[in-house]
């Protein structure tokens, strides 16, 4: 069943199905590690119910955005929310598949592109959703598929943000690479400080020049349940955003 | 001039000239990211005075040592330090050049190997010995000669330990697995919590199979000049040794 949830930006609300898919912390911490410009043109793939625009609208009213969801019921709930909170000149929703993008946006078109993508390989889970299966494996799209999809949409020096899980980072940088995205900055998220990072954030730019900045770790929770003050900035200083769903 | 250090560990002693190269906390580091089993055979490359062979020893005195090094001073303090702490026939020291290693070591005869190469590209630093030149720079053996050569000389899923500069990471994947070493495990050192790190340890298995696991980031200070709980360790226990040199 369909909900509307506060995002505590912008004033924006989200529509979204608890049954199909909510976005979770993945989508907030993207969101904030990203970055436009007024006048960019920014492109979100993977968008899922459109979350990542919506927070990055917010922060940057002068970019315009364009959400890309391959599954109908998620790009119609987006288009759904993107109506609901007027801000349907500022970001447009299309539904397609990201492995022929060749055929929904030009080469080059975006100056920024951000994208949480399906981030499990070769593993089953039972008893979820056609939904949640499509948007967290890669049997629809595998990191090469996104990468190369990213390279094609992004303008020259471009950047990408990207969120994905640390024991991918080997193969994501090696699949960056290969299409000329070089990773420039990188920051692990931990929940906690002796904890293995559960995220990496990555920023990469087009035809970069190689270096990459680390950044310091981000620790998620100070104590169970509690967060750290950086996450309460990520979530927005209250943090009353609360994901409908974590994956850890 | 030469003098000789104690290392706190195994009662071993070193040593080292100031003026040629001393080692850092990126040997120390390394030294105790490292592991090894009785009778393994150990390959430490870029050695410079032998300090990582020696704390390995330490703490692993049933596996077998050989530290190459390319600078004849360096690979000759070395072999002194080894006759000092009686451990000849446990530390053999070569010297020579790891990019002609097929003419010192056979294929595969390695169970593990460690080295802390020259981390800078393409820079150079006024007013430093040719010594410290050599061993900081990129000069005589670049990233894809290291990955080279410790492919060659590990057996197959023999482990590479690696310590190196974060604003490399997407390199140092890229050539590890263009000769088949997948990292398998990795750790950001940051000097304070709210800094980005400075150093990266990576481990690295031949011919492994996919997949990184990320260990919580170890921060180096806890106050400026006071180590962390974590670093004393490192340090062990006692945090005497003080290194020569600090990169920083």
């Amino acid at each position: 069943m369909e909900r509307i949830d506060e995002l505590q930006r912008g004033g924006f609300r989200l529509i979204q199905d608890p049954d199909c898919f909510c976005f979770g912390t993945d989508a907030v911490l993207l969101a904030d590690f990203a970055r436009a410009s007024s006048r960019d043109k920014v492109l979100d793939l993977c968008a899922g119910s459109g979350v990542v625009s919506l927070l990055m609208l917010a922060r940057y009213p002068g970019a315009h955005y364009t959400a890309l969801e391959l599954q109908k019921p998620l790009a119609d709930m987006a288009r759904r929310s993107m109506e609901l909170n007027e801000v349907t000149d500022r970001v447009s929703v299309l539904q397609g598949d990201l492995r022929e993008i060749r055929s929904m946006v030009s080469a080059g078109a975006f100056d920024v592109l951000t994208v949480n993508p399906p981030y499990m390989k070769g593993q089953t889970i039972q008893n979820v959703s056609e939904a949640v299966r499509l948007a967290r494996h890669e049997d629809t799209c595998t990191l090469r598929d996104v990468c190369e999809a990213a390279a094609y949409a992004l303008k020259y020096h471009g950047k990408l943000f990207m969120v994905h899980r640390p024991e991918r980072l080997a193969e994501i940088f090696s699949e960056m690479e290969r299409v000329r995205l070089t990773p420039k900055v990188m920051q692990l998220v931990q929940p906690f400080s002796d904890k293995g990072a559960a995220q990496v954030l990555i920023q990469a730019v087009s035809h970069g020049a190689p270096g990459m900045k680390v950044l310091p770790t981000l620790n998620t929770y100070r104590s169970p349940g509690i967060y750290t003050e950086e996450m309460l900035k990520v979530y927005g200083m209250d943090g009353h955003v609360h994901p409908g769903e974590t994956y850890s």
